[in-house]
């Protein structure tokens, strides 16, 4: 009875399936005796046995009872009038004060990202699938059964020691593999994070505008939000005109969305700050890997020495996003709570994908990887700056010495309209406006130029000019 | 200088690291003056190139700042004196209450499951790996770019399609794709809608014993859990004893853990019940796929014609639980709400997995896989209870007619000593006594027979005999 796939549901499945609708309508009431079979057969034109087995499903079910000589009887009450409440109209009346502040305010793009000037995505197509491919199918013909069993809400093993090798060396981490904890995405660490460390209505500092993703996880654990301002060297704050913050969210590497690096002198002093105050701070280093103009500063975490910093990678910037892997490093006590809450909240991540990707560390093909992307996206820049520097006297660029994208600063009140007549033209553009947690500031839109080549770089920026230039 | 991977950390690195402790350390004052570049050379025997890296590093990094002709300069204050806290202890006072209400209590077992009779998983032997790898490797190879950029929450709409087409055929699940929503496990529905339909405090049933990783997710949510009682007919409720739940989370098809399905008239009088008082119904359907006995009851979500049920549903028992794909059907107004909190707390699942899951039910696959290991799966509980006969003075098998394990009971004051006999022996046992909100009660193991095949049972019962017995 289970499953018929892809076969026809049977005459006797419509018949068990009608009879128990009419017996929850109240068409024949509890105890009333059912037509015998052989009647019901020939009113129907179907055959006996088919209504026999009908009628026994329902009896397994617990909707009739059958009496030998007797015959068939209704055996449940009809379902209670629906008292004029149309269908799923529980649903609206039923959200919790927390789950409304979680309903859709349009802070967080549609997925997916495509390709185009809006796009902070790599580009897809520079991705080795055929290696990957190989890699996937290995371990899944030889790969232990473990990898398809129930998994460590901390992370597979191998992943977790191939990622804090290279945070050491490249990102200037201090973590052992211990201290990493495998997550589904950056938004997971995050939001798992805030449940963890934050109580309703404990004050956060987010940089402001700031990233929408975090401030929906953030919102999610019942924060209360304080926008930071940032300026040239990163977050900047006045510490008597604000909360007291227990949390502390930034992105020191390349500051979402407007792209300064915080400088060594502010990483210092926040760090100090938050040591001082027991704050936890969040470093969100989501696309620090790509550093063009000079050597990478190193992580904040790895200046810290109170054990407050909660490092927080990803994978879908420098590999793909799809894969659904990214990582938070912190530190030791911190360790066992935070996969405790992985496991009350989702279990954990894919082993199988965490096993390819371990290999693909192991193997040396992620440094390739990110040696070959880093030059193509590299040039992509140089090639974008050039193209925008006609347009120089209306749009500012900043930022684009890192990352996927940059930023381009608008002329006051233009950010709007140039936005609604690049849509018009079927170009994307994201602009600052929804970033910011207070009064809107600067106006300008997020550019990236990892997706596009240089021809459709040049063809977006003519676009990009039309509509500037309102022709 | 990014990535050397693969390489000694080379000497100029080396010499960074150092100076850059040194002057957060306070070794150098802000302000003074470090050695010669040709003079710190000689000193330590190196080239005078590697100081000059060195020093240039540094001075892009913000810590030195150099003047020709004069020399180079510390340019940053050492850090704030530790205040004798020892490192991460900032963790131990930093959790939420919140957080510190996840932190492990020992009611989530370990993982990965293994194979024995401790074991409710899938026997991962059977499984088609080959089919799977070649599935997966035609959507590595072949699959459209927007499988690796990011995703729509809600789920790849081929595979909820599918599911809505397969719960429809053999759950009685009456949704279409809209309805469905992709999950990473059933662990994440439950944690998901508690978060969006309960505040902290809010009143919420399960049924004692029960499941634990629900209890972990509704803990998480902050709900206040009240155990309700199961007899043979499952949740059995006395309305006036009990205060009034916003959410019901029930396991109709096969109580976890005692193993009866609710009856017809009950689950009738439960949502009447939650109609009634504008209550949510989770009904899990965690292993109902496995019915050996008699035909499935169509799901509770099938009767609701309030909107109140929420049902829940999951690969993990039928293909594996690495797969990481589970999925909710919720009534349609729930639906934006329930995909912008997927999207704050994690963001959406793989679609890669998603697609290739998608074309093996497409294909007919999952339906004979079901097939198959439905069959082979009843001949291992056949083997099982007959297996257990001859202890039945001892052991009181139940729940065995449906899913992957059932339960034994056991003379009062047996489980701990015998459990803890059979971990003497080698034997992993679970027994009930965790599963209970309230007072323990009736004691006994979960015994599963899904992973071992004949001898192998006959084996692991002689081992349970030699327990029981004492020998």
């Amino acid at each position: 009875m289970l499953l018929p796939q892809n076969v026809a549901i049977t005459l006797q499945e419509t018949l068990s399936r009608q009879l128990r609708d009419a017996i929850l309508a109240g068409t024949h009431a509890p105890g009333s005796r059912l037509p015998a079979s052989r009647a019901l057969a020939q009113t129907l034109g179907v055959s006996r046995v088919t209504v026999e087995a009908a009628y026994a499903r329902l009896e397994a079910e617990g909707y009739v009872r059958r009496r030998v000589g007797a015959g068939t009887f209704v055996a449940v009450a009809p379902l209670a009038p629906r008292q004029g409440r149309p269908s799923g109209d529980a649903a609206i009346a039923g959200l919790s004060r927390r789950g409304s502040a979680t309903v859709p305010d349009g802070i967080l793009p549609t997925m997916p990202w495509g390709r185009g000037l809006h796009a902070a995505v790599p580009d897809l197509r520079l991705f080795p699938r055929v290696l990957w491919q190989r890699l996937q199918s290995e371990v899944l013909l030889k790969g232990p059964d473990s990898l398809f069993d129930y998994g460590d809400s901390r992370g597979y093993l191998p992943l977790r020691q191939a990622i804090a090798g290279y945070l050491a060396q490249s990102r200037g981490v201090r973590c052992d593999a211990d201290q990493v904890l495998v997550m589904t995405s950056s938004q997971q660490a995050i939001q798992l994070l805030a449940s963890l460390l934050l109580d309703p209505g404990d004050v956060t500092w987010l940089e402001d505008p700031g990233y929408p993703g975090a401030r929906a996880a953030l919102q999610a654990a019942g924060a209360s939000l304080v926008g930071v301002p940032v300026d040239d060297e990163g977050l900047t704050w006045r510490e008597q005109a604000l909360p007291t913050p227990r949390l502390i969210y930034t992105t020191p590497s390349h500051q979402y969305p407007l792209g300064m690096r915080m400088s060594l002198a502010r990483r210092l002093a926040l760090l100090d700050y938050a040591r001082a105050q027991r704050a936890w701070v969040i470093e969100d280093d989501y696309d620090g890997e790509y550093q063009y103009d000079h050597a990478p500063l190193p992580a904040m975490q790895g200046l810290d020495d109170a054990g407050c910093v909660l490092y927080v990678g990803t994978f879908s910037k420098v590999l793909f996003p799809g894969l659904r892997l990214a990582y938070a490093v912190v530190p030791k006590p911190l360790v066992p709570a935070l996969a405790a809450a992985r496991r009350a909240f989702d279990g954990y991540s894919s082993q199988i994908a965490q096993a390819v990707t371990a290999r693909f560390i192991e193997a040396g093909y992620f440094a390739q990887h990110l040696r070959h992307t880093r030059l193509i996206y590299r040039s992509r820049r140089d090639v974008l700056l050039e193209a925008l520097h006609p347009l120089r006297d209306e749009l500012v660029p900043q930022g684009f010495d890192s990352g996927l994208r940059g930023v381009v600063r608008l002329p006051p009140g233009k950010e709007a309209p140039w936005t609604a007549a690049g849509k018009l033209a079927g170009l994307q553009l994201r602009g600052l406006a929804g970033l910011y947690l207070g009064q809107p500031g600067r106006e300008g839109w997020m550019l990236a130029h990892a997706t596009l080549d240089h021809a459709e770089i040049h063809e977006a920026v003519a676009q990009l000019s039309r509509v500037v230039h309102g022709r």
